[in-house]
Order: C-alpha cells, then structure tokens, then sequence
C-alpha cells in the first residue's frame, strides 16, 4: 500500500507545490482523493490513469477539484473504457453537471456520481467512510480501511492435523477439507487475524472533534496544517501545525502526514513548528511516496 | 513587445510541454491567450496575474480553457479589483457560466464575458480582431495590431523652425505651437509613421485560408503544428508541421512559431521538419520569451 503526494499546496500552487491531489495504491488500484488542478501533469511516470479506479473530491472550492476535467479528457484521449465513480460532498452531482457543461467533453467512458456525506463503500478488501467536517462548505474527509486479513497459514500444525499435497490448495479455496470423514476447518490451521491498515484523510477543515474519533490508533493521518498561527488563519475554516499535531495526539495516530501547506511559509517552518507538538511528524512534500 | 509561452502541448501535458497559454506583455498590460490548465503555475515568476487585463479563448476544447478557474480564483486571493475581460467564440457565454457554477467561485472582482466571431476590439495602442477557423467546434484565431506610431522626432529640423526649450514638451503635448503667429505642427517635425507590428494566433485549426489572409506580412504567426502527417492526424481537426509552414510562406509572414505539439515527438523532429520547409521556423518550447 503506498500513498503518493501528487499535490500538497494550498489555495494556489507555488513552483515546489501542485494543488491538493492524494493517490493511495492498493493492490492494483488508485484511489486519488481531490484532484487539484495540473493532478494529470504530476501523474507522469508516477501513476498510470487507467489504474485510477475511484476518486473522492472533498469539497468544491477550486483548488480541489480543477484537474478534474483535465484528468478525464486524458483518459478519454487514452481510450478508456473502464467504468469511473467519482464522489463527492452534498451538491456534487450538479457541480459536475456544470463542470461537464462548461465545453466540449467528449469523456467515452463511464462516469457514475455519487453523494455521500456518513456513508460506507464496501469493497472486497476495502471501505471507505466518509465523515462531514467543519470547513464552511459542504466538505467531507475519509477513512480507508483495509479488512481485516486472515491469520498466517500454519504449516506444521497442518502437517500435524494430516493435510498434504493438494489437500493444502484445497482447504484454501473452499476454507475446510475432509480427511477421512474428519472436517479441518482454515481457521484451525491459520493464526489469529491480522487487523487492517487504516488511513484517514481529514480534508480541508477547522481543528474538529470527528477526525479525532474516526482517526483514534489509525495508521496515517493525513491533515491540512495550512497555517503556523490564529492570525494568519484570518478567520478561514483552516488548521493550524499546532492544532493538527494535538488531533493526532489525541487520537493516538501512528503517523501524521501535514498537507496543504500555505505558500507563505518555508518548509522549515512548518517542519520545526510540528517537531514541536508531533515529534516525527512529516510535512508532505509533491511527489513524496510513503509505503505502509 | 514580448510573447511568452507558458504551455505548448496538445491535449495533454507532457513532462515538458504545459497546456495551450501564451501571454504577450504590451506596454505595462498581458494579454492571455488561451489558458490551459496549469496556466497560474506557469506564470510564477515570468507573469504576474495582476497585470492580465484580457484572456482571450480560442475554443471550448478542455485543454485550451480549464486554467481559467484555478487563474481566477488566484486573481482574487491576490484581492485584484481591475475589472478583466474574457473573450472567446460563441457560446462562451453559456460554457462559462457553467464553469463558475461548478463549484464555489468567490470572485470578488468584475469579469466582463464577450462572445466575438469577426470582430474588432480598439484600444488606444493597439487593436485585437478575431478571425473563424476550421476546428470542427466554434474556434476562432486572434490578430493582435500595434496601431501605427508617430514617426520619429526630427530634432535639427524643429531646431531650425525655431523651436527650443519647453516649446519641445508642448508640441509633443498639443500638436502644434505658434511661434510669433506661426502655427508650427508635430507632423512637420516629425518622420514618416512607422507601422506597428502584427501578431497573428492562428488557435487550433485545419489549415486554413483565412489565416493566410489575416496573418499577410505579419511579423510573427503563431501557428499549430501538432502532426508530421496525415496518418497520425487521422482525421481530427489540425494542422501538420509542413501545412503550417506553407501557410506561413503563402502570408509571407516574417516569424513563424510552431506551437500545440503533440507528445508523440521528439522536438528534434518538429523541428527538422520545419526546417525542411520553413527554414529559421521557431519551435515553441515552455517558457520561451521571444521579444519583438
């Protein structure tokens, strides 16, 4: 599982930061979460657009959402024909009516819209919850969860209940076999369950109380630290380095990523104001890879 | 008078070639023309937004307009006041009305919207007529006219009709100074007018007649050239390297300045292939400044 930094800045970009774009790679598909404008460009050698089989936009303001029509036309021209489901906060469906209004988009492929505000995706290995947060507009953040695997396969204790050959492929397919009139079930030859990777990804908001119960012992917390300070703020739905570290204490995360940064500060600063509160804090950089 | 072009790729980006924007700086004022995504970042350090009084679209095809939201919404968290103007061929109205319903745009200064086919926009330096082209949606090119300049001042000669200290300033100021009854006027001190250069923007297009028409004699054409040939031009609306140069040689135009190039080549094959037919043709390159 790996999560790419496609974009990370704030508002506007600046020439080391593309506007918000987040990639999660799990096994063979891409998860993009917002798609700030130039997201295809920053994609070269780095993500494949075809692999892209889901994309959450947090809220509508623009730096979230502008490479979305860019995106497209590029998988369009690359002759996709994988069906796409975008989704998106309250007001979705006619933002993107409009977007897809506003000139020739000749897209050749499936696109479904989905509103969601507290709703769960479930896939096979995967879901996806989206939580509402506190930015002024109708903006939701997310949690992606990996299910929980089955435990390691215990090949002595196997051996010891009398599987061989290709009773081994047997008991894995269909979860149970029959040695001789006796039934041995996975579980009996498999170790306890191994959780789950869990990552959160808190959007654009003011410090607020759901990320610390959604994000509680998660994996990575990816939150904005927009600002280094109240006055800078300015009154903006936008959480300081320092307010974004004490959510990650509180909610016990293992890492804090800080993303969208303001263009007025220098990476130091920020870097030194969140070793202040969140020791081993990262401040995300563009293309940055973390693996987990 | 500079030309700079901030994107010269065709459909997509590529690692080097940003989306169609090329911005000309005339006398304290840039003019835009197109503003493909990614446009704002482009201009860091070479353009500075405040300064764009006019964008001008050439067609509604998603490479040529998606980064006029994210250069807007820039212009007004910079707390631009000047009113700006969009032009662009018809329908703009409607596809851009659309575009500002698709998401939460908070513009806080005047944009005038203005749909132009033939048109002629005046102003007091220069004029700006738009020309239809052949682009299979409603496209329209640009030709941007320095309006002729007053020739130069003839020192010796007002010196011997007797003109002298601030009698200099005042016939530059009113036209003409009396000198003990005689009426003396700037036209007799001064040379023959000197034309003013033309810039032709030929958009995206087939070749086309009417740009060897309105770019006759001009000083600089800046024309498509996404294909080497036919075959991989299968049938869409553009224009190869080699028509492009015979257009140019048709207008007699002085420079000319391929531009929309496709990330199927190798820049050294664009160019070779101009070379062949346009010897001295300019390949745009990103970011390159070509002064006149």
């Amino acid at each position: 599982m790996k999560v790419v930094f496609l974009g990370t800045a704030a508002g506007r970009p600046t020439r080391t930061r593309s506007l918000p774009c987040i990639a999660l790679q799990f096994e063979g598909e891409t998860i993009l979460f917002d798609c700030g404008e130039n997201a295809q460009r920053q994609m070269i050698s780095v993500i494949s657009p075809s692999k892209i089989g889901k994309i959450f936009i947090s809220h509508f303001h623009g730096d979230h959402y502008l490479g979305l029509g860019g995106l497209l036309q590029t998988m369009s021209l690359n002759r996709r024909e994988t069906p796409l489901s975008i989704y998106g906060p309250q007001g979705t469906i006619e933002y993107l009516k409009h977007y897809f209004a506003s000139g020739h988009f000749g897209i050749r492929f499936e696109i479904t819209l989905c509103e969601i505000e507290e709703t769960t995706i479930e896939e096979d290995l995967y879901r996806i919850r989206s939580f509402p947060v506190d930015h002024g507009v109708a903006t939701i953040g997310f949690v992606f969860e990996e299910k929980e695997k089955r435990g390691r396969f215990l090949e002595e204790k196997a051996k010891s209940m009398g599987i061989r050959g290709k009773l081994f492929s047997e008991i894995e397919e269909k979860g149970r076999v029959d040695i001789d009139g006796k039934i041995i079930t996975l579980e009996e030859v498999t170790g306890p369950p191994r959780p789950g990777r869990k990552i959160v990804y808190a959007a654009d908001t003011l410090p607020c109380q759901k990320v610390v119960e959604v994000a509680h012992n998660c994996d990575m917390l990816l939150h904005e630290g927009t600002y280094l300070n109240d006055e800078d703020r300015h009154g903006t739905y936008h959480t300081t380095v320092k307010e974004a570290c004490e959510i990650a204490k509180k909610a016990k995360v293992k890492t804090l990523v800080l993303t969208h940064i303001s263009q007025r500060y220098e990476d130091h600063e920020i870097r030194e104001e969140a070793e202040k509160w969140f020791p081993g804090a990262v401040v995300a950089e563009d293309l940055m890879e973390i693996e987990l």
